[in-house]
């Protein structure tokens, strides 16, 4: 299975195509969709949507995998992100895609085994898992694979359970 | 001119159709695009976009107005409504339309002429300025019209000075 694993934002989102076999992941891609501020927001949105629509319409995953909304410190931000998020998860929706959501415990949890993880913990184990062709920098790219191999784990754990549930 | 009043709502997203002439305004049509929180989120934004599409097809107004993001009380409620604006934002760039934000401040003092209004006072001024035909409940289409008003009188202020300085 490819799972697309996004880390929303308006001027910077993480995406990560990851794939499943036998239990294990690997990375296809990675990369950042970044929009200029010198733009205005709905040249910003519209840029996210269209870089959106290219990616599946060329690499046709399966699930899209993201981080739930969450309060954030800084509100003016989280409603960036928000309209950033909802723009993504629209498309998603266009698209016929699955929509997987987790909060940020259950991600460090499936990357580090522990909910309560600091963040340069979990990016050193998502280059463990996937290997050195994930960037140090932006956060973001560690983020989109992180929530994309949460999502294998929960969809590998639904598939165990309803394997021996058949039983 | 035709201007599309919006007040962005996961829920219930309000619209107005306002038409100005000769520094008059008249309401061409209004309503509400409810979502159903049975269905989940990418479902409910999509009909959002699709709604946004086939009002836009049909009526073809020339600019949207809607409020400018602001710091609500509930959050949680911020981050949803953010996720609804960013995704007829969006649809409105890709529409080619134009898009104009104001503060509640401007709208209020738009409608009734002083930016401290109470909600009440702002809705009663909408039905004096367009007629009965403005709904009194939901608030959501009220809103819509009053930020459809706000446009209107800030283009044709835009346009007097102007005007005046071509003089």
């Amino acid at each position: 299975m490819l799972v697309l694993g996004l880390d929303p934002g308006l001027a910077s989102t993480g995406w990560a195509l990851i794939e499943g076999k036998r239990g294990r992941v690997g990375l296809i891609d990675a990369g950042v969709w970044s929009t200029s501020s010198d733009q205005d927001q709905g040249r910003r949105l519209l840029s996210l949507w269209e870089s959106f629509g290219e990616l599946v319409a060329s690499q046709r995953p399966e699930a899209v995998s993201l981080e739930r909304l969450y309060f954030g410190r800084n509100v003016s931000t989280a409603m960036a992100v928000s309209q950033a998020r909802g723009v993504l998860v629209c498309a998603a929706a266009r698209a016929g895609l699955e929509l997987h959501e987790y909060t940020p415990n259950e991600v460090k949890q499936a990357v580090t085994g522990s909910g309560s993880a600091p963040k340069p913990q979990v990016a050193k184990l998502v280059r463990l898992l996937l290997g050195d062709r994930v960037p140090l920098r932006p956060d973001d790219i560690s983020d989109a694979c992180a929530v994309g191999i949460c999502h294998h784990q929960a969809a590998g754990l639904r598939w165990a359970l309803a394997a021996g549930a058949r039983r």
